[in-house]
């Protein structure tokens, strides 16, 4: 490993302590190493405006960062365990390269408010890649929505209903994905402040140029307090894992409701050959194993949640467990998006298949319609309702299911779906 | 019981299953009770504007539902296992004071939109309250981090690390419920809106006048689809959840600084007597009980969420396993809210005590401030360092803490608290 | 309410702040307060032995303790707010009673030493119900296995893959609930030591005989370390429900099972009438509430541990932060067990339709058979089962269910289910 | 990727796809390689009982198969992307080398039961060490507990409450893993059951031996049924990781009492120079972050027990969810494992500073014994307290540390630790 940043001459360390501290850390710093350069830049251009640096070395370490970007993102530069973590390297690198002008990047700043920032950067880059996922997801099912209706049981309690639709299980979800479009942008809009510039989180006897790096970072306003800056951390990745946990909550309702319409009790709905997968032992199968994956996903956000909250009892001021919340996030993190990028065009490409719906509508299904009618002509509701158990079985007699969809004109319901009042909404929100 | 609604003559019951589905469900619908009426007088008024129900019929019922709450209110109206719930138990009054005309009320809804409804109110009114009470901590916080400072140690990973002081640990405080005052907004935005309307969660074959009932219950917007009004549940209890935990996240933490600073080794902080405790044993004890229960309360909105996303793996369409969502949701909320509550007077009247603060700034935490002054007149920062790490006991030659506050001219920092700046932020939020 | 018992003369207490420490603790008391009770006679009798108590005093003591929990057992006594929990309750009662004789009981224990001891024969009374009902749900779930088999599809991935039958079903959940029962028991055996008389956690001055409180309450061995006994605190109850959760695993894919099975898409069993419900407006509803909130309950268990688990972050000794374990404990064996005394009848009297379940077997369900046949005869299996595959709709000629089964003859399976061995084992486990 | 098993001719699958089924899968199968080939050896050797392989063919097989885990352990074989699991390349493997007698393997099992079986062997493997390492945590802390005491402050509420030791600290810590060592012992002969034969959850139309895989492969009994192997998969998990927990759990209060002990304020304990670290930016200090990370380290175990029991909820039979699994259990053991394993070094090493201990022993923590006395002598306990209480300040006149250790006769406490009696208990659970 290289020398550590806080080494004293003369001490030793022990190699089973190192790999215990070390864990994953480094491997998973590649994560973070783009934004931890980006934002290194932007702490050497405030140290440049308030004159701890000169012009030349600014130019210098502007460079030698910049080839450190490009190297990494070509392969050349490999962050490993050579080093003790992202932020190491890069000062590493720099004192390489550079001598004692790379020894004067940390000037004014920790490693504290170093993976503050650059956490905080990934942050909003996932969560503007949920944003967009959300927006992707109801619009498709808004599109499938609007196309003509399929009868379709709905169920409560997993027993036959009422006759819903495609088009209202369409519009459910869509509007579903665009409540969580509005979830992702109020967590995006919430963390978007700079930690740079806190250093351990008691700030410095420096007058740093922290309005400066957070324009150049794009953050919409600074963290202010430096003990804040502090008490944010895992707060905030909570908050974000909140925001995916919302839509992967969603999902996993709806691979539910793909898993059981897959089989061959309901034979709703085929699915993409591709989405399916063969067994070891039994010829026979087609398993919806994705679905299946999708619907597993929300129990990986919420175990990286339950890690970061559990470490979170701690005093205010940074301590070494919040090490831990770097995995958590990244596993959650991987484990929804993934989850959510295939869904577009599974939501785009499966198939209804209509005779096995319509085979599900049974007689009994009207009665709803029928003791609701029943009241509008003037029976007491909860006569019409006992008459209309009573005689269930007939419920259906000159019914169809068109006719009861037609029918169904309460605001949202299958003959008033308001799907320009959804698309609209969502409008507003992918601005 | 009172007859069960749904009950088919004929048909028996087990004493053993109902009590095991009823629960506590009757008990807890107390929390909802009020709001359940109010839903039901506005579903009312949208019957009598699609003319299911007569004006004096309207007007029967309307008596009769705001003589129910009025005898809720005073306790002579007692909601329990006489009646399966909250629901049944509207009706079965209405219908027992007014015959016929009280067996109307329920025509086009269900018992699924209007638990719906209810605990949206409910959840409204309580992330209101979450709401003025993050201000309230956050505004205490402001004024107490306006006062004169005392210096405090600052510390990372517990050990003592440079000069803070008392104002910047309420300036962090009080960013911390400047945020958390967001999220309750954001979050009571998110789930203002109205699911009266969406029966069953597949509508209802009855032009239900959903705008109506949304503009009398005080909702921003409709929740368009009956499917999504399904899904939400649970959905936007744990959103709630999340923005209580948030703040109670910052009160775990407190609450360890607080238990810390309140022990004989710190000895930082005196609380108001009446926060402590004693022991059944130990004669000489002065114990802290209040803080560690704040500090505990964090367990408590974790257990809640843990319930709800733990039985929200269903497909879509109500299923009885939401019933447990209830329990949960109030055991959280009244946990969580409790504590709050005693923060913003604790906050106020605690008091610091300076002499062992001062006693606690030991010279080596002024290594950092030497470290950086070399920096600024040119020393490479890590060769400065050095040199400081290796002169860390003299450190302190000539320092004070007032000097080194003083001089810690970071944005955020000691000397630049920027106090106006957070004050505004609140200010915008507080409207 | 009643003298707090540590309360100084002149100090005052604050109305909300002594309601948010006492939360609901005094009624949740009541569900401990028998074993309060008795830990209380094993203490006096103790007390008697090392001399601390004259033998009058034990009679006069041992009265009113008896009359005590005879009194709360009619009713008689309430344990409610007007204490600040149950163990002054009892030390104010015989106080009231006896006067100084009664200020005697206290000597040598503590609240915290009287918490432990009463809870810890709490959670083994409750194991003990646990470990019962465990071993009568695998019989039942044997004798069910035991009876004449019908053919049942066997799913995996919720696709229909070979023949199974209604014994192989039973055969599972009886193994399930048989590790359920040994683990009930080995938890039971984990947790039986005796915690009286380790007081606040560092022990007393006083010569205690712990081996006969020991012996008195039924304790297997002494729990010797004060400072462990604290420590134990949470962690024993962590793990009682642990060993309930995993009964409640096994209960959550049950009622998946049932839930699926009585829909009308499989149909294959018909619950009880008593054991479903119907919809407050659909008449045509019948459904399986107690199977979903069966299904449900493995969230409360869930959120039970989370409550505890996340409050126990803490330095070794007593911290308040504890006391919210017992409101989480109490909900979570509360929940768990109702679920589980349900069970019993339900799986006795669930009805197979045998005429649905054998429709829903399919030719192709034979084609593992058929490549297992072909490979036994000597092609090579990965050959055999791209043959079957491709044949997969023929796979069925010439085959029945009842064939399948009686060829399927490795150990555990149809044709040798071992069901001896089985109730061999839970013969063991109940002794 | 190398042919997948199942793909039928003709079909076609998604690059996207692929990845996202396969996720982390084909890496994670590394930790379980080893044993999923020895559970090959024991089914071909059952196979061979049964006459489905050759003598010949079981002779090329156990050679390839010892070949490949040669390989293996060597790195000349690689398991990585190239396949789709480490179950498929051993078939790969083998059939590139044997050709068709490779296809053989296979005959009767499913990568279900392969998965079961492989994941059963490490568990196994992983609560042996477990249990290993509680034994050895326990040695060292009771050998510590037998060397001379030192005072130490014993606090609740972290208040000083009354005089401790150093041995009485040990003691609580070495009984914690006494019983940990039990815990995790039992935990293992409880999944000590073979899955191996019962295919996909169904069993097969094959004899196979599954006796004879019992004896070769280690295992204590048969996992009887087909149905019930499948049910345990993610049951026994959690179970396993509820074991490691509970020793995570006391680590963790031993951490956070390190943690404190090690501050300024505290000062009771230094630890060896190794097991701490520097600061980027602070030159003085010199942090714990083992402990620390100790300290974190259940939430990693708590991590991995969410993403179990969330994805569990599923009916029977074997889902592709159950994927999600692997990683969390892996990463929960790695995390857990690791931390328990610097902890006996840790404790040997730890070092005691008598002077600040002492500094921290106030006279009022000499009142309970002063009350006791009292009482011993005839005053009634609370009257006792009452004057101790008033007295509190002079209650140390004339006591020492050592002679309030001496006087602590009650079972357990300072002057009867009875190591003895918790030496023989470890003896007997380390057999």
């Amino acid at each position: 490993m290289s020398d550590l940043l806080w080494q004293k001459a003369g001490t030793r360390t022990d190699e089973r302590v190192m790999r215990f501290l070390a864990g994953d850390d480094v491997r998973l710093d590649r994560e973070f190493f783009l934004y931890d350069i980006a934002a290194s830049e932007a702490h050497l251009e405030g140290l440049a405006h308030i004159g701890i640096v000169s012009e030349d070395e600014r130019h210098e370490l502007m460079v030698e960062l910049e080839n450190l970007a490009w190297d990494f993102r070509n392969g050349q530069f490999v962050l490993d365990e050579k080093y003790e973590d992202g932020h190491s390297a890069i000062e590493a690198h720099l004192t390489e390269r550079l001598g004692d002008t790379g020894r004067r990047l940390h000037t004014g700043r920790s490693r504290n408010d170093q993976v503050l920032v650059a956490t905080r950067l990934w942050l909003k880059a996932k969560l503007a890649v949920l944003h967009a996922l959300c927006i992707d997801v109801a619009k498709i099912a808004l599109d499938r929505a609007a196309a003509s209706p399929l009868p379709l049981p709905g169920y409560t309690h997993l027993q036959r209903a009422v006759v819903s639709s495609t088009s209202m299980w369409f519009a459910g979800f869509a509007e579903a994905f665009i409540d969580n479009t509005q979830r992702a942008r109020d967590t995006l809009a919430w963390i978007d402040a700079n930690p740079l510039g806190t250093a351990a989180g008691y700030g410095v006897n420096l007058p740093l140029d922290r309005e400066h790096t957070s324009e150049v970072l794009g953050f919409a306003r600074l963290q202010v307090s430096p003990v804040y800056a502090q008490l944010s951390r895992g707060k905030f990745e909570l908050a974000a894992l909140d925001a995916l946990g919302s839509a992967l909550l969603d999902l996993r309702r709806l691979a539910w409701d793909l898993s059981l319409f897959t089989t061959a009790e309901y034979g709703f709905v085929a699915l993409p050959a591709e989405y399916t997968t063969g067994s070891s032992i039994m010829p026979n199968k087609r398993n919806p194993d994705v679905v299946e994956l999708m619907r597993a996903t929300y129990a990986s956000v919420a175990a990286a949640r339950t890690e970061i909250e559990q470490l979170l009892s701690l005093p205010s001021g940074y301590q070494r467990d919040l090490q831990f919340s770097k995995g958590a996030l990244v596993h959650g993190f991987a484990r929804g998006l993934a989850a959510l990028e295939l869904l577009p065009d599974l939501l785009a490409r499966m198939q209804w298949n209509e005779t096995a719906m319509r085979a599900a509508i049974e007689p009994s299904m009207y009665s709803t319609d029928v003791a609701i009618e029943q009241a509008a002509e003037g029976v007491p509701f909860r006569e019409a309702y006992r008459r209309a158990a009573a005689a269930a079985d007939e419920a259906g007699q000159g019914r169809t299911p068109e006719a009861s969809l037609a029918a169904r004109v309460s605001p949202g319901a299958a003959a008033d779906l308001r799907l320009a009042e959804l698309n609209a909404r969502l409008a507003s929100l992918a601005a």
